[in-house]
């Protein structure tokens, strides 16, 4: 069983990331960063997940409050004021008390991965669903960790972006950051916007899902939150569920079409900044850096994650 | 009838954009640009075409050796080392002599916009399917002749370029000059690569074209030339007929979906040079600048261009 | 005699470039730019100066009304509304009518210069003191010219600018134009402001200049007026009369101190754009392409200076 | 007494300013970067200084081995293989084994800043002589260390580089990183190239210096070292002793001249990348964040340091 550490900005699409690692892996701890929301309240959303999915004792470290050089932002228009609005705009989870999670995360994530890994002799996979800013500090602090991770990451795009025509969010928060961690050496895997707007919540996901229970009533109504939004902000009829790709991808890589390839990383230019570019057509002399996910077999990534919702839904403490 | 003024680089494709011109519109005549091919050979190839489908009284006009910032280059992994290489790597048509053929071109291309204007009232259809030097120098140079134009151009991508992950050929041959164009208030279309990609010269179209005359003999050597490079080069089953589309747009808008937006160039940053970053998601504050084509409908298109084929065919001079 | 043909702004200090090289050179004509002022006025001050100090056969073209590229701007809190203010913020010389003068400017350069260089077969002195579109269009549209011209600019600065922290004036004002300038191959001499900062308009050379006639009353009205802008605007107790020296560098290249160096032009980044980057400690790979003032024997230039003031005011149409 | 932390890569000026900060104030600790030489050198020397001055109990903390973003450089030939040779090129103190020094550093600075200033309720003097790495990352992984420590730092030019014709060498080691500093909002004072390069290392500063005892006799060759590199690289006379004034300001800022401005940091542009774009004429609308220093009573600095030297003699494990 794969050994995750989820490095994530919960945020709606993160929550359904949460539930599959939690669920389907040895998930070892998670570290938090702004981008769907502030640090704060992405951090309280990553506690209330794990405690309404009975996983409260999977330890959540608080990280960057902000990316390295350019100034913050968050998408209040997808996620909501919580950053995990339910279809009232209200926070879908009970209240907790975040004053004793501390930061800054690298020193932890170091500390847990160095553990694992000369416990078994076996790679952590660092899953990354928001910014990089997090990974890229750990990187930079503690170059030997290195050998001991593998890296899969929700973000970019091989065309356009989402959050701009070049930019896809999760590496615009933070360009600096994916810089750092694209030209890191680590084995990298990424799944582009072409591939998770793939994976829409449509009714029929819905109807899987159910909402017979208290959990599963929350879950959908989410997810309804999530696809009121997508309608409204980008106009798809249902919504991509992004971030439990990258999980996917750890737990079956065999449902995962892509190739390896030169990726960069723009930081340079106002237009372009974030985009991650993508050589497709073998132009660039330099190392190929990054496996680059093109398709998903959508039925078996829909059969594990919901899978990990009945699961979670076995032993939520919502029902 | 519209009247065209056609600036190229001939090139297979552009070969094949100039009969198209010159049967179906009134082409009032062709500056030449350095790009499939050096200044020299793309003077010499238009000059031949011309020649060789009997309408060597159009007037050309040479235009610039080399953008206008950055070095030149060419494109003889496609075009071949004469610009209009056939199976053979050989020139397909007959030498001429272009030593009369003088520059600058944008004083002669104001000069033949201005006195069309000013007899009938119309604006000139001023059509680009190599790099945007001329243009760019016609509007700098003579401001005054943004009233009496529009432009329609193949060149840009909305998502991957072709000769660089960010940018397509046409547009990284000059990009400043694109930038120059893009932001001079001319109305202004734009046929991507996601567009031409899918104008593609099966076997059914070299079919429709016939080979029984020495004309359409010329035309398919041309043809499978081409395709023969695509394939070596990009891995493309049958090569994309770009720049014809630019005619036709002019000819019959109606084949054409798209829509307005803003465009900007990309000129500040070596990884993204020369790339149109074109705001799908309407997130730019920007004037919207261009009209951009998504989808073209192919039947009329390739009814366009063969029965110009046949008309030049029954003019030809090598029949 | 040097032949010189003037490409400028007035501009006060232009005003006076004028005056020095109509009275010291062979003025074979002037073209104009915008800069201190607009097209239109800028233009009006050359025949303006012209026609005060009786040199009005001299001819004129109208040049470039904005740069290649990044929009235009003008400098009214040093020239005035005019381009060309008095102490009383009024235009110091008889109004004109300049709606004959056309452009555009690079054709009619090209003529001028090819016809000098085949009648003499000496090089034309091509001096510029405002932007350098002009002198940008006319090497790209007409490259040949380079064999038959040097070129002596003011513009540009080693360390410090003055119109932003990294540019100086006549250089940020077409950046895009200067790189071209710069990598043309062309000889080409920089004046700086290092050098400029120090030909500072004293009360001395006020008192040489003298006032017993209404044409150098006029002059010291018109330096007087620069004099207290420069006051305010930079703080300096005596103007720099940039302009001239790029003239008196032709005229007397022996009072000048400098050497060869690499220069280039930073076009790509916002907060440096427009900077000169002057390889002062020899560590550029790419070739010399400028000599760089760095010093100038100021009595000399005064000398010059006051001799064409005093020979304008023979001949002064004010007088 | 001001208590310093020191942030450097010795270096022969690296060295003069651990004699400085060590015997004239209260030198809280020493952290290590990359720049004059490896990391692993640097440290090293940090340690053989230490150790010859008779305060090897000062604790040196290991520091980044990289910048942040871009590649590593060094400066051996200024500094020699060792980073701080001496005549015969040899490394000029006594090898010490430095494998229990560890890093990261940012966790122990912060750890020694903050426990400093709950004890005092005094901000800690933070002393950059070396590329900004590790005070950059301290800012980002624990911004709550802002309101505790100001910087002074030796780096930038307002004028002209001296490791390229916009840069100078410890800003260009890490641009990203001095970004970071300089847009921290933390107090910062900056000694620049202009003055740096006036505290030159004349014979009569080595006459003052003396070498009548094993460890002057060692200062003074660490200095002609220095010397002769600088007459090579850079054709100077006298060497810059650069470092040393960071730590002369902390002690007496009145020997100081300067103003507060907008410094930026160049990112964003090969030709300009590292360049402190200095806002001297207040053109800037950002927030004024940096007191730029313009220059520095001499005497009063050289007074400074040679009492340090003395006082390390006195106590040098050499003689």
């Amino acid at each position: 069983m794969s050994a995750i550490w989820l490095d994530c900005d919960p945020g709606h699409d993160d929550a359904m990331a949460i539930i599959l690692a939690a669920y389907s892996a040895n998930l070892l701890g998670i570290s938090t960063s702004a981008g769907n929301q502030t640090i704060h309240k992405t951090t309280r959303n990553a506690i209330r997940v794990l405690s309404a999915i009975g996983k409260s004792y999977i330890p959540v470290v608080k990280g960057q409050a902000a990316p390295l050089i350019r100034p913050s932002m968050v998408c209040a228009e997808i996620h909501g004021e919580s950053g995990l609005d339910g279809l009232n705009d209200k926070p879908l989870f009970d209240e907790v008390d975040i004053s004793h999670i501390q930061g800054p995360a690298p020193p932890v994530m170091y500390e847990q991965i160095r553990r694992y890994f000369y416990l078994t002799g076996q790679k952590v996979r660092l899953v990354g669903t928001g910014c990089l800013t997090n990974i890229a500090l750990l990187l930079v602090l503690y170059p030997d960790v290195k050998s001991m991770i593998d890296i899969s990451i929700m973000g970019g795009a091989i065309g356009i972006g989402n959050i701009s025509p070049s930019a896809e969010f999760n590496i615009l928060l933070d360009p600096e950051a994916a810089k750092i961690v694209f030209e890191s050496g680590v084995d990298l895997v990424m799944i582009p916007l072409e591939v998770t707007h793939t994976a829409l919540v449509t009714n029929e996901v819905l109807q899987k899902i159910g909402n017979s229970t208290p959990f599963t009533a929350k879950i959908c109504e989410l997810l309804n939150y999530f696809r009121k939004n997508y309608k409204e902000v980008f106009d798809f009829a249902d919504p991509p569920l992004h971030d439990p790709l990258a999980i996917a991808y750890v737990l079956r890589p065999d449902l995962f079409t892509g190739r390896s390839m030169r990726v960069d990383i723009e930081t340079q230019s106002d237009y372009s900044y974030g985009r991650t570019i993508c050589d497709v057509w073998n132009k660039s002399t330099m190392k190929k850096n990054c496996w680059v996910a093109t398709k998903v077999e959508l039925d078996g990534f829909w059969d594990l994650m919901i899978q990990a919702v009945e699961l979670a839904d076995s032993r939520s403490s919502l029902n």
